[in-house]
């Protein structure tokens, strides 16, 4: 059996105390798959004395300071759990490849902003940058489309890849629950953050999603060029309506690459009930790759909490115990492309489109004249109007159109004396 | 760029002439995920004048024989697409190993017979000897296991194993139609083989299953220790009892570790109809592991077909391309336990029972006594008694009882006088 691989870990959190459990908890079974032992030699958090669940590896230094940790001269894994794009997180990446360390970390929002340059970092000291756990806890998809569908060309990818987002929709569709209730719900059980604004808000998935691009597409990452839309606006009647017409509405994050370059975005989308993508309900993600070999695949898994998202901590582990290596985004960064992004204008597809307008003579008339004129098509309407004179609902469908030629509909639309309210609009996507 | 790997496939059917397809059209991409050329110096088919729907590569030398290829000189990588446990694709995999070469292989029965032995040969001369491409067709669920889940215990590990007898069952239930007239339907659409015996049989989901238990838990592959029964005896009438119930049957692979050893088993299964297994219908394949840290994961996807196929053959080389290597089974073969094998007629569960019986006074007496005598309890009854004197169905299902004594209660009840035919007992699964 070679030497012992020594593991420092920098945050001792939910995921930190699940990745000191579970190496505890299987260190023979994991000695015996790596063919060497793993041994935490040393461990950093903020605060020392704050009461832990867990019993602290008899075998780890303690550092007040994680850049001392990720410098160590018994460390050969640094484990980056300490979360944030900037600030501490990076420089204990950064120092601890500086001295020649393997890297672990689940830090989706250092490798979106960052990710680029530390491959670079990692590719210059040859030595690996992990990140398994960073994308849908505790699925192994960042290793599926990675190695496993290596072979492929993407036609594209897309999946769930907010569990507090799909866990709040499924509530609201399975209660006809408003989403500002649910979301207190889910802050209660501890599914959504106290300050859920990254998760609802799209900016987690697109973190993700951006990850997931650059691996797919052999692309920089750029997470600034997702185009991102949260679930803050929903409404329950928006799922009522969507449900049926023979929808789900799902925060989805999709990629492809059109003629006009990679095209990345995060946002609320109206599903078919029979997808195998509308089916995955509550904390659940799920990621479908399309490869135009492989054809569709789709990994569904938790993609949170301390115990899944260990799991894939440590198979970045095992995967350095067992001496497998390769660049951080599989090709090396010098070759990953900087991709023109396609523009989201001129995005086509088909549009939910939800108005409130009085239930007066000529107001449809008046709607379905700007949409004539723009050359925008309607494919169904739900339209029950029981109440003269008063704001109702009016739900459309359009056939596919071009995003900016719709954003110039609904200005107009908007501007219509019968339309009280701004309308509300969901894009759909049929797989 | 490091020197061009150098690749000999043996077999050009129709795995073969996807792989050979897939290298041609996408020889820049791999090159670049590589970071070396893929070039194929090698190729060997049992008709060298058979019309082939690609160009050979011109590359390649024609072996008549294939064990000269896997002899060549200038070939880094054999890959035997010939197939059966016997005869020339063994000879090929061991002549390539011992003569230093790499191996990769779709070939799920030579493995489930002599993975062992192979494995140990492979890692005696340091050599991969890869297989994604047995298990799954387009899905990665060798590396997912292997590694992406490596640091789990898995409580289960059980899956749709086999696309041609999803198929079948999927149509059955859909049409309403009997298996042998969807079986005939299947040949015609190239869904099922001309002798399809492996598949409605369930060997070749056994042959699968028996790899990823091994990969899973650690044990030696044992494919005579698989449980087997197959789809051949199911009715239109079962499928529709069973959805009635609020179920659906599917053939599933199944493996765990009990108490008394490792347990597989492959065979129609009742499934509740609200279970992610049972939504994945058509040709299509699902693996769910259960992990003791990962939770629940899924994987879903094309389970063959020359394109699938040929995406994990070339996963397989792109690994060796990219210098990742370990043992086949993960751990060395020495390791490998060889475990007991958890007994059959001890296995508890649920049973779904279909009986054809005289509608006549004192049926029902009868059975529900032997039941009793045996105390295997009853959960429901469908008993739709309309035509006094003549046979009608009766279908059951008991509580969790054992393999043994539901054994001895079926062959009680197919003594008694009014039951005119043999009872049809089908497993329950409840995830």
């Amino acid at each position: 059996m070679s030497d012992a691989l020594r593991i420092g870990i920098a945050g001792l959190g939910t995921v930190g105390s699940g990745v000191i459990r579970l190496l505890s908890e299987q260190e023979k079974l994991l000695a015996q798959r790596c063919g060497r032992e793993l041994v935490v030699t040393a461990v950093s958090a903020r605060d020392r004395d704050k009461p832990r669940d867990f019993d602290m590896p008899d075998t780890a230094a303690w550092y007040d300071d994680p850049c001392a940790l990720a410098q160590a001269d018994d460390v050969d894994v640094v484990v980056e759990l300490v979360g944030g794009a900037e600030g501490p997180a990076r420089e204990i990446v950064e120092t601890a490849l500086r001295c020649g360390k393997q890297v672990v970390t689940a830090n989706k929002a250092l490798l979106a902003i960052h990710g680029s340059s530390l491959a670079a970092l990692a590719e210059k000291v040859d030595r690996a940058l992990c990140y398994e756990a960073a994308v849908c806890g505790g699925i192994p998809v960042i290793k599926a489309i990675r190695e496993g569908l290596a072979a492929n060309r993407f036609e594209r990818i897309y999946g769930i890849l907010n569990g507090t987002c799909n866990y709040i929709l499924t509530q609201m569709e399975e209660h006809g629950a408003e989403f500002a209730a649910v979301l207190a719900e889910a802050q209660q059980l501890g599914y959504a953050e106290s300050d859920p604004s990254f998760d609802i808000g799209g900016i987690d998935a697109a973190h993700k999603l951006s990850i997931l691009t650059s691996l797919a597409y052999g692309c920089q990452v750029r997470f600034d060029a997702v185009f991102i839309e949260g679930i803050e606006d929903l409404t329950a009647s928006d799922i009522r309506f969507a449900r049926e017409l023979g929808y789900r509405i799902k925060l989805l994050g999709l990629a492809r690459r059109t003629e006009a370059g990679i095209e990345q975005r995060v946002h609320p989308c109206l599903v078919p009930l029979q997808t195998p993508i509308a089916e995955v309900s509550g904390v659940t993600n799920a990621v479908v790759a399309v490869g135009n070999y492989a054809g569709q695949t789709m990994f569904v898994g938790p993609g949170a909490g301390a115990e899944p998202t260990a799991s894939s901590v440590i198979a970045d582990i095992v995967d350095i115990a067992r001496g497998l290596a390769m660049p951080p985004f599989a090709t090396p960064s010098s070759t990953l492309e900087d991709a023109p992004i396609s523009p989201m204008d001129r995005w086509q597809g088909a549009y939910y489109v939800r108005l409130t307008l009085l239930d007066q003579p000529g107001s449809m008339a008046g709607i379905t004249a700007v949409m004539a004129k723009h050359s925008v098509s309607i494919d169904s309407i739900i339209q029950r109007g029981r109440s003269p004179g008063a704001a109702v609902p009016v739900v459309m469908l359009t056939h596919k159109t071009e995003e900016a030629r719709m954003a110039r509909v609904l200005h107009e639309i908007a501007a219509l004396e019968p339309v009280t309210e701004s309308p509300r609009v969901i894009r759909i996507e049929r797989f």
